[in-house]
């Protein structure tokens, strides 16, 4: 199988390539970069010397490269420019940017300040989570890949939302990310001087991942949910923790019922009552742990999940959708522990 | 002036030594640690080199010593059964330990797991607040000090409470706090090679300071409130960061508010509308910054707290309460700005 | 090939087990720890979890399980009281404690301060550095894995030493680890409260790897080498740096030297002239990247070595010579990118 | 006494403010920043609300402004260009740049790039290392204040050279420095996920401080020294530890060395022998501490030398300096101990 990677000097982009450069069943056979364009990946990449041999391709050099599938690990608004001609081709599209997750398109463009440029695939674009519709992304064409609060969010309510025994009104979700999640750009709050010993919460009032979030547990709950969501910055290179709240409005055995739906989900795992889950625990890895609570037996479920931002929560993903898409073991490559400590 | 500090080891004991040893109007006469006794302070911590010339004393052989007051930096345990006969002699009495911090004693040996030894004492004892009890504590002979989560979240949904604006039985406090909130003992978990590049939840099902946050939320409420309290660990040395979610049962200027219920406090700084305090902005200060969000307008109020857990959350609220108690000016040794970055 | 790891509860075992649980040619059959005996070990290692289904075993209750070869992941002590018993049942050994690593009885008992309980042993026991000696591993019974400072440092200076080009009697290594170097036991000065954010050396009057590494660089330079070797710890979890310095003799296009000398050896990349290897760029793996300077011309050389510690600088060097004494490939299982960032 | 801050917005520049907002003797009049013309000091660093009410000035608006002294925080080619018009109208300047710190104008334009602006001035500068030129300094119009690297590697190797004791032809500078030094720009390079977890080595081939270095040392040993000075950098915020090596030609005590020379030395604080002084117990403060080493009684010498890179290292000399120049006592308003932890 012949792959490429349409922007590849980002956080997602180096992570394909580390998850996919071991594997013999598929082929990285361009990897873009406008910036980067000549240098060899792994003169910006030195952990890929010996394993990728490829130089960044000028992005308007690869259109023509046959292709079964290709990701888009670009900046919001590339891909839904240049994924109707490669669909055309019979090129398989994996978005990682976030194009294509939204399906109210007003909604979209609201959030983003941009005109959709191809709403018509909206509708075909299938949302990559693979614990909600992983049939579907074995059948697409195009998967508008979850962003990485999402990913975690929607995996950690999915129980007691499809259960019903929430309130779906005062949802509440404060999730805490590596910094990475910020990308690869110069950016002087993200220095280490700046960020390094230090916390804060940021863009209380509104971030993009919230209609995201909200609109994947109004599926989940078959109707309109309230989500408060709180992101906040950690202080470390990779990792997500969301710690979730949820009203319950029945008793219910939590623990089971959170085995029992994902019992037979590769990458999810469920740990043992009373359990905190960390983030190096699934470092570099395509793993979401969970674990839930019910603090004082009171009427308040608490969930705790952990990913890895750019693995579970992007490339590694992306790399579970591939797989499925392309009619491979969903595990292919995926499998590795993690390095702890 | 002169003060004794009981068990001088540990971080709140170094930081009081801190504090302190740039003062004129003080002077600390004993250092006490059974372990380091006859060891130079400055020994243990370097810092001090040219500002401690005190050995640490055996805690047996202070007890004569004249004092003006002394504070506990001891584990739970120890000062209920030293108070009294201190107390006696005259001496004021500041506890950083949570020995008098309950008024219920029943809720005290139910999550500490003794019998208290001063229950006499107890009513006495004067919670060292002063955002909420200065008058008292400027009269008081024992004080006992707040918590390090507990002084956050207290702050933090205080003006909401007092104001009767909130729904006080779906409470949420989602703390994080630096590492030093664990002590000084040696431990696996606490290790960098453990904690560093990592973040979790911890103690989810019930930690000591729910029933200490509670208490006094009740009194701001007027009340039984109900509060979920979740604790987490941040790889940062100092620190917290509390994010306060509360349902607004009526709409009000949450701003003005908290601006209004502050303005005369030289420890509690609101932050203009919009903003994100970080924990750096409090490193090394006796200050808590607040700010206040309504995220979309929807009826849930978030209200992000941060202060320095050895500060404003432990040894510096302890010399804030110290200068209350012994008549000086409160804000004196506490005014210096923050080492950022 | 049926393998058994002795002392599993550190970070050399959890290690070793990251690096073999994902291998179909070998086999772990026991874990054993005397204080986590009963206890799964996903429990202690949730990394592990779906991966590593072993409980760790007593010691005293794993002599009679039939292995090929096992490892001694223990402290220093243990594997020179055990090995030859292990050795008349036919098993292979590798230990990763210093039990074996020098030649000079009477040098190893001044610097560990024991008498050395299988002296017998010493003389037959290969120094487990494959750029020096893959033939003597390749058919070696007992096979003692060198220390973490030791392979970075030789590795760094062989070229140099072989050519004969330098002064060897002002040889510096001023060299860095991560914390991880320190082990998994409970100590205050490696908690993240004290070393975060901080730097300093340690043992800079004597480091127990000092006479290890002048055993080496005597038989690199076929004669008695003088180093000073100084030892810092960095606030990281993984990655040793070593700088060395030696004073040229002779003129020599160092860049070509080092490039010959590890032209075919798998786990050691020289970086092209002007790098600077960052540590990260090897963590999780077994490499060890070099770079090597001759700064204004002048006649000091300064040699950039760095390796993750416990890797190439233990557990991977490990499997590395597991491979050769078992007749496998030399870099199965080791051939995996860092992740990076 | 009025002071006046060009170039406000970078690390010195908010160090300069931290230091002396709190200070009764001196004012700060204006604090400039072309990029932050306009906008609140304390908008910028919130550390600073309630501490300093300045907005930044345009850089042109303050060239009236009536000054007793100003700093220059600008960077490299800034303070040559206007520091002659300031000294006409009797204002005094410290420079915390490079532009007069290079004696040999040649040597200043080869590694600086740029013809200097104004060489006449170069001569009258005073370099502003007070252990070296105090008296100089008392009586400067314009002083150059020292580089970081420079501070600590010229105070630790000053007694040894001296006395004349080591060979001058083989001197080594390992130096690490925290990632402040390399200022508060937007770079891919100091991001946390790039720099954190990690160390490298940087600038081997010649780094700019090596003649500043030197051009010191050879006053100290009254001749041509030679220095191979390696930077490398720390995955902290603060800090530089120098660890130096020099060959002894004759024995000395080298402890009492230290001592005797650094006796009436407010910021130099020599450790008892044996010591490791650790980067963490001067942050914040204008303490150098140093501690040397004979390892193993032969014939080289190790010094260990840390300060803050951004209070010594910068700012803090910068106020040493100060103190100076206008006659006020010269510890004034830096002897706070350091946060430990």
């Amino acid at each position: 199988m012949r792959i490429g990677i349409i922007g590849g000097s980002g956080y997602t982009g180096v992570e394909l390539l580390r998850l996919l450069c071991v594997r013999d069943d598929v082929d990285v056979v361009f990897v873009s970069s406008r910036a980067q364009a000549g240098n060899p990946v792994c003169q910006l990449f030195p952990s890929l010397r010996g394993h990728v041999d490829l130089k960044f391709s000028n992005p308007d050099d690869v259109s023509d490269t046959p292709c079964d599938l290709v990701f888009f690990a670009t900046p919001n608004g590339t891909a839904m420019t240049q994924a109707a001609a490669l669909l055309e081709k019979g090129v398989k599209i994996i978005d990682l940017s976030a194009d294509f997750r939204l399906k109210d398109i007003a909604t979209w463009e609201k959030w983003y300040g941009w005109s959709h440029a191809s709403a018509h695939l909206v509708e075909e674009a299938v949302y990559g989570l693979p614990e909600l519709f992983r049939d579907k992304i074995s059948s697409a064409r195009l998967v508008a890949n979850p962003g990485c609060y999402p990913t975690a969010v929607q995996l950690g309510f999915l129980p007691l939302l499809e259960a019903g025994i929430v309130d779906t009104q005062s949802l509440i979700a404060d999730a805490k990310s590596g910094i990475t999640g910020a990308g690869r750009g110069a950016s002087v709050p993200n220095l280490l001087a700046e960020a390094a010993d230090s916390f804060k919460a940021y863009a209380v009032a509104g971030h993009r991942h919230l209609p995201e979030i909200e609109q994947g547990l109004n599926i989940m709950a078959n109707g309109n949910v309230n989500l408060t969501f709180t992101p906040h910055l950690l202080p470390v290179i990779r990792g997500i923790h969301a710690t979730l709240y949820a009203r319950l409005n029945t008793q219910a055995d939590l623990q089971s019922l959170f085995e029992k739906r994902y019992e037979n989900e590769p990458f999810v795992d469920v740990l043992p009552a009373g359990s905190h889950p960390e983030t190096r625990s699934v470092r570099g890895t395509n793993m979401c742990r969970l674990a839930v609570h019910q603090p004082q037996d009171r009427d308040t479920a608490v969930v705790l999940a952990v990913e890895d931002n750019l693995v579970k929560g992007a490339a590694g993903q992306a790399v579970q959708n591939m797989n499925l898409m392309l009619g491979l073991p969903e595990t292919t490559g995926l499998l590795h522990p993690a390095m702890m400590p």
